[in-house]
């Protein structure tokens, strides 16, 4: 591998979009530009409620699968460590020495297992597993003996998002049980994050579907008390509920992401005074750079930032700070941009907000940190393509 | 760089999916997994077709962003060289050897421009552009006599894909005229690509716009025979289309790309017999390995490929092979599989037709090649992520 702290190896274009010390409108676009101040005070504000709140933070990696970014989070906003979905995303974290990892995910390949149980050696802290398979228990036990390593278990509760997960009290009682049973396993407690209403618009709606998750995940914690057993973690929330769980005294940890970042499809909901989210709570930190490169129609500017610069299965992109403009189609390379007044020029740069940021962050190789005009830093997305 | 032809040095899982004579049951999901005799089969067929019709096949890179597919293409299909979008994917192609490069697309940007015209002195070969705006002319022109290069120019005609290109014949003799007249530049040609007909299932339909599309170039084509200028190449076609021009009398160069993998979205499309492309004319050769993770839910199953796995802005994948379950739903890591029989188990491996091809490599770093259930070859996506 490349020195990645070594620029002076690298050939900006061809490399990396931007070196640092570099002024800002050099970066060559399309790119991933993060506004560092911004940034900065997200990752602030969410340390000090989580804080002020009494919560653990453990910071979603599959957001931005950066080991830069989550040392943010950890140094500048007190996270305890980070929430990874993959094993390989797991083993990225681990070997930058991340000492709290959670993989908030089923692991049941074989392979996966065994590379899985690996990790604690690698990281030297606690590795804690999701389970919703009572079957899966005794496979994550063997791994973790062979390898010589303690894995944590958390019993995934799918409260509302239809993905995986136990739905039943007695299905989380049966696992949490075969852990306390099996050898180098230790129960943690309970994951029960609500995926599907994170992204609803009206703060009522939301509650609701949290309060129904918390009733859900109270009965499980109250029967697992009943036959002896402690959970000393329940873990959840997102950019859309944290507000909830930090205030239901029976969560304790919160596994937000995308609030460091925001993007237009998390910005549209809101808040408990019908505010945008995007428009007080949370600050656009995460911009898409794309410059026009064509606008040989009057009314339609072309930028070079289409499908394989970002992902649209939450909306198209948002041109950030203009009214004037609005990106209206994606394709692989381009993106049109309804441009009516024929403002915009060749070569002109515009800011994007991406409909969504996790899969967006996925498609580069690279963040391009910059402030007051200038790039600071240029940070590898260190698990990029880490989905297995 | 890590030697990517010693396999040795990699990790399966951290490093790469599969390692070559691994048995394809043990690849690390999910993967972009290509069948080698589907995909030789494709290439081959359109190789032998552009052949019959005295076409050049320019094959798009784009869609693939492999020098080894590109190869491929070369080798057994007959393709005189590449198609690329973007000069970091050029500079790719070029620093492989590959010596014909069309960038298909508008290059604007001075730094990028620049970088352009070194391009011919990495390739030994002829690199072409294309210009859609009189004024992008000399600024080529002096990159070219800076870099002691000549650039080949293809006059952009939008004729109906609606992003870049002239809409009007004047516009492209005034275009072509400059490049006749600056110094380090030649006149190759032009580019029309209908884009937006590629997909419109109604062969009929797709025929319809083809033949506008032929008569506006032709008018083009006749324009500047007047003015005493000859048309060498006229370059485009896709999957959807090729046919068309191929019979056209004024196409000679086409850029198909997806032909060689299919995707779910063009496998739709009909040929002239009413027949989906995907059912007789094209195989897949391109599918997303993916295993089942959970099955909490009886009638549903959650696997392992998401959003990071793919891009769904032509829709859903499709599970080959299987009219008995359905991936109904994506989010960034999951897909829900629709399985109201509780047919799968956990750990069973699925091969997903993705919706679309070119924007799903582009979330990979490897191709897993396989024959006969062994892996034969694993390739770097080589030019991923140069979108810049």
């Amino acid at each position: 591998m490349k020195d990645l702290t070594n620029f002076d190896l690298y050939e900006v274009g061809y490399d990396i979009p931007a070196k640092p010390g570099m002024d800002a409108a050099d970066i060559q676009t399309p790119a991933l530009v993060l506004d560092l101040d911004a940034l900065e005070r997200n990752v602030r504000k969410m340390g000090d409620y989580a804080k002020a709140h009494g919560m653990r933070h453990r910071a979603h990696g599959k957001m931005h699968k950066s080991v830069d970014v989550l040392k943010l989070q950890m140094d500048l906003g007190g996270a305890i460590g980070v929430c990874c979905q993959k094993v390989s995303e797991a083993e990225v974290f681990a070997r930058a020495g991340i000492k709290e990892i959670l993989v908030s995910n089923q692991v049941r390949d074989p392979a996966k297992i065994a590379r899985l149980a690996q990790l604690p050696k690698i990281s030297g802290g606690e590795v804690i597993v999701c389970v919703d398979d009572v079957a899966n228990i005794a496979d994550l036990s063997a791994a973790a003996v062979t390898a010589g390593t303690t894995l944590g278990v958390f019993v995934e509760i799918d409260c509302g998002a239809g993905r995986c997960g136990v739905t039943t009290t007695p299905a989380v009682v049966e696992i949490a049980k075969a852990a306390v049973a099996a050898g180098n396993l230790i129960y943690r407690g309970i994951q029960a994050y609500q995926g599907a209403m994170q992204h609803m618009d009206d703060f009522g709606a939301r509650k609701a579907r949290i309060d129904a998750a918390i009733a859900q995940v109270q009965d499980a914690v109250d029967a697992l008390k009943a036959e002896g057993i402690d959970t000393d973690l329940v873990s959840g929330g997102g950019t859309g509920s944290y507000c909830f769980e930090s205030t239901s005294g029976l969560y304790n940890e919160l596994q937000c992401g995308s609030y460091a970042f925001m993007d237009a499809d998390y910005g549209r909901i809101l808040d408990k005074d019908g505010q945008r989210i995007d428009a007080g709570e949370w600050e656009n930190a995460f911009f898409i750079l794309t410059s026009v490169m064509s606008h040989a129609k009057p009314d339609k500017a072309i930028c070079d930032a289409g499908l394989k610069a970002q992902s649209v299965d939450s909306g198209l992109p948002v041109i950030y700070g203009r009214d004037d403009v609005e990106y209206v189609k994606c394709s692989d390379e381009h993106g049109v941009i309804a441009d009516p007044n024929a403002v915009l020029k060749v070569g002109e740069k515009l800011r994007l907000v991406p409909g969504h940021c996790d899969p967006t962050a996925n498609v580069h190789d690279w963040y391009v940190g910059v402030r007051n005009g200038k790039v600071e830093c240029v940070w590898p997305v260190s698990a990029r393509g880490k989905a297995y």
